[in-house]
């Protein structure tokens, strides 16, 4: 395994590669002499420059994009926390094999290559309203699985998951890692009932009373409380930081799934953006206390990238305007009329 | 030309074809079979069956795309309210001639087909603050060239503009048509200093006084306030209404442009939807006022289509999955383990 302990993956995240500065400012220098008003098209010329700098070249690429979908199953769902049976888990991978599921048209769309990783599936995670959900070298072992998902050689890579009831693997994730109130991070999750609402509550709750002492640690409570796909999602997040590959994270689960790397390090995200905000009440939360904005806004609520995957065609956008357009010399359009000193 | 007088034009509005609500309940019906949580796809599922209304059938296509950028120049613009001077109108059409523009790189990027329809550029509207800005024939004349500009097979219809100047012409509209306070509807434009903003207000204010009093007729405040290419925009809502062609309105002067059509009838524009949300100040008030949720919020402000283009990208996400996805019983997924009584 590339980390034999949580200390070696702790040491990890406070000793990253950054950015290139280098590109990022000729990037930038770029979209200010684009024919278009200076700053007008807004996040589209922030994306650009942050894609140019984690990619190390002033203008950057989105040729190979990779979508890596990880599936696990939960202990607590035999809590009656989900919607649907866990058999799902299993059947929606089969579903992503063979075509016919959201992501897969999605990515299609985008030109992106998907992979799907089922983890263990037939060994879903203890229930951690009792038990930890996972050992630490199982949950090494997942975040291994994740990291060796990753194309050393990749322009942009998208994470998202599938996993009955991992919304409330998300949630208690949330809930001890960043306190606030219980119902502040459990949703409807697929769908659930008022009753089911109040299992998770109530699942969440005894996930915290038996793991909260753990708070100080987060990869100890990523182990606890945490999934197998959602530790490959952080895997996987860790490998595009090495390589240098910008990544755009689904929704609240897979955004959950990197909170323990913040924890660690905040800086640890900086190559990481939000695909979207998801219609799952606890992510606006979670985004907030990560200091992410997401791209889109349009309540989706289906995990497998979905939302990641639609915001992808942004950073197509942005790329093509940075590297398309004409500058003003080059197209022979007049500059501002008024004073140069209002530039900006 | 196709309406003779403001009456006929208004009586138009007024007699305008319905959507296919047979084809949008079978979308509607498709969409709750597929394998997917009820929902989660949020506000795709809805523009699915949206595109399915307008276009009448189940399945909605996205294959004919036409993007309409009409241009116009203002008698206003020699009051100082642009950064830019009046001659960037002809040398950006010339951009979007020559490729160099963001909208060049983006109806590319999404397979779309780009009209440019300069109108008249060497024949500014008349300055409104002291003058109708048009006669209605002018008025009626550039509507009809709209008009004329939307093939009668198509898909997707996407209007945007060019002129410097628009946004003062765009926010005398909405003032005089909605009321409020000027400072709702004047903002930076192509980024004004503070001195333009100011000349902007006394501008506005100065057209508010000249033409409130035709308030009660919208389509004749249109022809005294407004600019050509906002004329040719409405002219194109109305064709494609017509012909039952969805749209996909751009920034502010785009939902301007409208607004005079949706003053005569408010159903006259429930075939289009707002591409995004600009960051020119008074576009959120006007969407309000429309009861239109804009699909992106990028903190663009360019125009030229520019932030409809990249919302475009979403429609199709959204026809991706209506047209691709498996149903729970192709797929052999099982359904919700709870109550069908949950449902929804």
């Amino acid at each position: 395994m590339i980390f034999r302990s949580l200390e070696d993956l702790r040491a990890c995240c406070r000793d990253l590669p950054g950015g290139d500065a280098v590109a990022a400012m000729a990037a930038q220098a770029r979209q200010d002499v684009l024919t278009k008003p200076l700053g007008s098209l807004g996040r589209l010329e922030e994306l650009a420059v942050w894609l140019a700098r984690w990619q190390g070249r002033e203008i950057p690429s989105l040729e190979r994009v990779t979508i890596a979908v990880f599936a696990g199953n939960h202990g607590v769902a035999q809590r009656g926390v989900s919607a649907y049976p866990q058999a799902v888990t299993a059947q929606m991978v089969a579903n992503f094999t063979a075509g016919g599921a959201a992501i897969n048209q999605l990515a299609k769309l985008a030109g992106a290559d998907l992979q799907v990783v089922p983890i263990d599936l037939d060994r879903p995670t203890a229930d951690f309203a009792d038990l930890p959900a996972m050992t630490v070298d199982e949950f090494l072992n997942a975040l291994d699985i994740g990291y060796r998902t990753v194309p050393r050689h990749c322009d942009l890579l998208i994470v998202g998951e599938m996993g009955i009831a991992n919304t409330t693997t998300a949630s208690a994730l949330c809930a001890v890692l960043l306190g606030e109130d219980v119902s502040t991070w459990i949703g409807r999750g697929t769908g659930v009932d008022d009753q089911g609402l109040e299992r998770k509550r109530a699942t969440v709750e005894a996930g915290l009373r038996r793991h909260e002492a753990l708070r100080a640690d987060p990869l100890a409570t990523a182990a606890a409380l945490g999934g197998r796909e959602l530790a490959a999602i952080a895997g996987a997040a860790l490998a595009a930081r090495q390589y240098r590959i910008p990544v755009l994270l689904d929704g609240f689960v897979a955004t959950a799934a990197v909170l323990p790397l913040h924890r660690v390090a905040p800086a640890a995200l900086d190559h990481c953006r939000a695909g979207h905000l998801s219609s799952e009440s606890g992510h606006r939360a979670l985004l907030r206390h990560l200091g992410l904005r997401p791209l889109i806004d349009l309540d989706m609520r289906l995990g497998e990238a979905s939302g990641a995957a639609v915001a992808l065609h942004l950073l197509r956008a942005a790329v093509a305007c940075h590297r398309g357009m004409a500058t003003f010399s080059e197209a022979g359009v007049s500059g501002r009329s008024d004073a140069e000193s209002n530039k900006g």
